[in-house]
């Protein structure tokens, strides 16, 4: 939008710093904490902060900064594949820890974890929203093992229903390390988030980033701190969350009767099929041009949910999206009665004959 | 310069691609193969080069890509610390390889590395420029070991009495990946540089980028696109080569005399010491608002060379430039007279009685 070239332009005449700060600039540290507490009810200082580039900037930052290689880190399955390789490319072992419908099925995490990876506000890919109750047994079963949690508070700002619960850092900060991103505010070509740590952890990764020659452009972050300050960004959260529930709505009322999972938060949900149906329904509509995304890839142990992940955040607009659906719900139909041997035989007599 | 600031402000309106290309934008890509032709003489096409955010950047995903954990990896010593640690943070063994003053010691290199990293335009921070001889030394020694060179030619674009050597990548594209970067030329906050490799090694390195979550920043590749394209970037270049060489030329008047090392290139040299006394005259100079590099700092084995490391790259202008030498040059008479006894006893002579 217009506020975004506005930013863009004026953070053109930053002046670069002779010698960048790690944590990022002190500005936009400063306006991210105001930010964290007024939209995330996040009580945090700025030093608490470092910008990052992202989410997996910052899991990796933090694994380089308090891991060592072999350290066993929990990530969801099915959950974010990014979360996993970039663990395994610091030498980390990744360890799949099972989802449900309502997030991170925490009296299944092992013991010997040093830290765990999950998406609380809105499972990823799942859709749930972490309940009360296995916020506190995750927090407590972290104390018991000395383990970091990793809070992916991706699509954070968007819950449609009610209003979003608190972040889990702000129930146990010394527990907990937030992550931030302007990815799905903004657009992953950005490239600013933020980690939100205890002040001694967030100077250690700011330290540790400097041996990894690691940082985020400094326009970028003039951009993202132009845009908090003015309070662009919060408006454009706001409307971008009141599109966002119609289109949800949109979703649900064109897809009503099939088996949709998923609370009402995110930019995403899931339809349930059958193990094995979603590759080819994907495949027929991306010839269509409607790109879904098959549940069974964000597995990393056997598939345990199947069906279709249907993103509403990238689409062009509502009208889009009601096309969109109505293919969808056509293709599953299809597919579904593919199986359905009555519905063979009838289309079979109904198929001209073989010249 | 308002060059810049005019990129800045038309990458601004850039539209965001929905599925950005993890190679780097195909503009910027295609910008930059005639950019390599141009400024370093190398051939390549668009498809052999990836967009990175720098070099340390361009270096971790290569070695993300190529090595396992453990490999063996050459790193010059002295040398650029940063790629020893991000190396280490792969979990890969570094083997410091020495230096002399023409650049790395092809000889002494051990048979079993997998990939050697060198900065062969201009050795930092002892700044040789690597001899014709060595450079086909270190490409047979390569093809010999099966181990891959990565160039660094952080500031291969400044060298002030004859034309550049050609890069090592244009001799051998098979064995050798070049490195680029905007840090030197525009600024270390603009975060874009270039790895440019065979394609097909170009290729995996952006596939193992997409499992990495690392990319660059959309706006920022716009702005250097731009500025490559409209021809700024070269006149800029040129502009600060001819500035860096009458900066070089203050520093070799002002300091004539002391024991200078470093080749006509690049935007620093070095004040060779005897041992020890490096950090003292910093630590003074930085007093004096001067900012030095003790060498002794830059070495990962035994110290082998002691000195100043001088900067001219950074520095205000000329006048500023020619002050901060006549500071050096007081505090390095002063720091080698310290040790001398016929002088302390001269000083002594001629300092008031204790009252």
């Amino acid at each position: 939008g217009p506020a975004w070239r506005r930013a863009w332009r004026m953070a053109a005449s930053a002046v670069p710093a002779a010698r960048p700060d790690p944590r990022g600039r002190p500005g936009l540290r400063a306006a991210l904490a105001e930010h964290m507490r007024r939209s995330r009810g996040v009580s945090c200082t700025p030093d608490a902060v470092v910008v990052t580039r992202g989410i997996g900037n910052g899991l990796d930052l933090l694994a380089a900064t308090v891991l060592r290689p072999g350290d066993r880190v929990g990530v969801e399955d099915p959950g974010w594949a990014r979360a996993r390789t970039a663990l395994l490319a610091r030498g980390m072992t990744p360890v799949p820890c099972p989802v449900d419908e309502h997030g991170l099925v925490v009296d299944a995490l092992p013991a010997d974890l040093r830290m765990v990876y999950t998406t609380p506000s809105h499972q990823y890919p799942l859709g749930g929203v972490l309940p009360v109750p296995r916020r506190q047994a995750l927090l407590a079963w972290a104390r018991r093992a000395g383990a970091l949690v990793v809070e992916d508070d991706y699509d954070g700002e968007f819950r449609y229903d009610v209003a979003p619960l608190p972040a889990l850092f702000d129930l146990d900060p010394e527990t907990v390390v937030h992550l931030g991103t302007t990815s799905k505010i903004l657009s992953s070509d950005v490239g600013v988030g933020w980690l939100v740590a205890r002040p001694e952890l967030a100077a250690a990764v700011a330290r540790r980033r400097v041996d990894l020659a690691d940082r985020t452009a400094a326009v970028s972050q003039e951009a993202v701190r132009l845009l908090l300050e003015r309070g662009d960004l919060v408006r454009h959260v706001r409307r971008m969350r009141a599109e966002y529930a119609r289109r949800r709505a949109v979703v649900t009322e064109e897809l009503a009767g099939l088996p949709l999972v998923g609370d009402t938060a995110g930019l995403h949900l899931v339809v349930s099929l059958p193990p094995g149906r979603a590759e080819r329904v994907a495949a027929e509509a991306a010839r269509h041009g409607v790109l879904l995304d098959d549940l069974e890839r964000h597995h990393a142990g056997p598939v345990r949910f199947s069906g279709l992940v249907i993103g509403y955040g990238a689409v062009a607009g509502r009208a889009e999206l009601r096309a969109a659906c109505a293919l969808v719900r056509r293709l599953v139909a299809d597919e579904l009665l593919a199986d359905d041997p009555a519905a063979d035989a009838e289309r079979a007599a109904g198929e001209p004959a073989v010249a």
